[in-house]
């Protein structure tokens, strides 16, 4: 394992402070564990609270500020944070309008995140989730019970963070989440695997001529194993299986092209000039485009693609302003 | 060599193509070569032209926008454009007020540069240029006379892009990032190369318990080889080295913490918890931080530190508005 940081037991430690300090005056990290909250403190405003393991940074700090998530409770590395975490940091950030958590579709998080909710009720704080399941590369998994979530996350946090932002209710940020979930659409695959710091070796093994098709964002193997292609081949493939999925024929898209951490700009860049061809051809409107590494799998070199449908009230609140430190509108 | 695309002998070509499309309403892509231009063409100000070897993305290219770059050209990986297609970028969008062109300090981006700018003088339009010499790992190497022009780069385009932006002349704009270029220093290590697709294999090879000191962004080796040092202490190696050269003390300062390509972002994260307490030890107040790939060598895994001092005039310079792929504010 080859790796730039200190000492292995410290990587989210080191990790979230680090993060905090590119913004001192717009975020804060709690004293109990590795959580991101926004400051100062917003009271007007359902709260917005993410999380889930480290290790896909950006996400979900980096998505924490102005127009997106008032809170982002880390885990350790691919490791869903505990109850006990999620509630501290929904505690830090609740308000009378209540708090929506936004969760990703793995079993531990989303246990811990419902057990979260309810010791928060417990204390008098209003509060509900939304699940994300965009990955249409698995049903079931070893981590999970339906679909996976992984990148389309960001745009959850970034429609539902607009809506609330306006001073809308609990019910009215949680239907726009739903919205967003409803019409979005990802999958992922790698050329290397990454490797979890305290586990020290990759979480699989390809030859110099393979590629894993069907990655999640924890590291585990995909859904196959497939003779490297070419760029636009496998942007195909992904593309075809998102479309197989869901028909956008017709809609206006939001394209996000993202790295899974250790990919070069390049390679991305080289995909969407295939993905923006295809889906003209598919008679699918872009409305607009995102090239980069949003939801990572540590070091992983990769890409997925995801696709969002846009009504009208999404397109307000996609174009609204967001200042974090990974997205800013 | 593993990578995610189509043919070797057109990786620039369509990474160009798909820079493009991710913001086709503001960029445009010229017929002659992998040149990007602003769109609309912007004609009430100094018109900003820089570029170099492709394999730094998102440099130049996603500088382009409003309040940064009017142009950016591009050669092959890590090879000068040639002074056709510099002249060629600087045509398309010159400007009454001139144009101001902002160079690396390589030896065959500083000659074509130059020959360029002849030549558009002789067709009447007035040129002029700087030259980045931010990396203070070395003095003269292979690839130039002095200093090397590296990520620092990016400050000259915000604050001189500002500065045109604002509709300065040219020997303004000039003046701008000359004062930039004289208050920027950075430095640069890696734990693991890159390959040149054509060239189909790394730069250099690293053991897994070494690492290269003083890189530049060509995928050539460093100033020297020595053990993985923990992030903490490789960041105070490139910081000092820094310091000695430019004395912050009692500075405001922006801080890039700089992916080379490869390198996971809790990584760099790692890194600026560090940074940021050095700085604070040495009396050094940061203004702002980044943390990202922002000047990148392809795939190397990575990382390069940057200072740049600000005065009042460059705050607010920097602080403006800008719209490009790769740089919001």
């Amino acid at each position: 394992m080859k790796k730039i940081i200190n000492d292995v037991a410290n990587v989210e430690e080191e990790m979230i402070l680090g993060l905090v300090k590119a913004a001192p005056q717009k975020l804060r990290k709690l004293d109990y564990g590795t959580i991101v909250v926004r400051e100062p403190k917003q009271e007007d405003k359902v709260a917005l609270v993410s999380g889930g393991g480290s290790g896909h940074e950006p996400a979900h700090g980096g998505y924490v500020g102005e127009g997106m998530l008032d809170c982002a409770v880390a885990g350790t590395v691919f490791t869903s944070p505990t109850p006990d975490q999620v509630l501290e940091g929904i505690k830090a950030v609740a308000t009378d309008k209540g708090v929506l958590c936004i969760v990703k579709n793995y079993t531990g998080d989303v246990m811990n995140f419902e057990m979260a909710i309810e010791m928060a009720a417990d204390e008098g704080i209003k509060a509900d989730y939304v699940v994300v399941n965009d990955d249409v590369a698995v049903k079931d998994s070893l981590y999970t019970t339906g679909r996976r979530g992984v990148a389309g996350t960001i745009f959850v946090h970034k429609i539902a963070g607009a809506k609330a932002a306006e001073g809308a209710s609990l019910e009215e940020v949680k239907a726009a989440a739903e919205k967003v979930i409803a019409n979005v659409r990802s999958m992922g695959m790698a050329i290397e695997p990454c490797t979890v710091p305290a586990a020290g070796k990759p979480g699989f093994e390809l030859s110099d001529t393979e590629m894993e098709i069907g990655i999640g964002i924890h590291g585990e193997p995909g859904t196959h194993r497939e003779a490297l292609g070419t760029a636009d081949s496998i942007a195909k493939m992904l593309l075809d299986s998102i479309l197989a999925d869901l028909d956008y024929t017709g809609s206006d898209v939001v394209v996000l092209v993202n790295g899974m951490g250790g990919t070069p700009l390049m390679e991305l860049y080289i995909v969407n000039n295939f993905v923006q061809d295809y889906l003209k051809e598919k008679g699918i409107r872009v409305y607009d485009t995102m090239v980069g590494n949003y939801m990572t799998s540590i070091e992983m070199a990769g890409f997925s693609l995801t696709l969002l449908r846009l009504d009208d009230e999404m397109k307000k609140l996609y174009d609204a302003k967001a200042d974090t430190l990974a997205w800013k509108k």
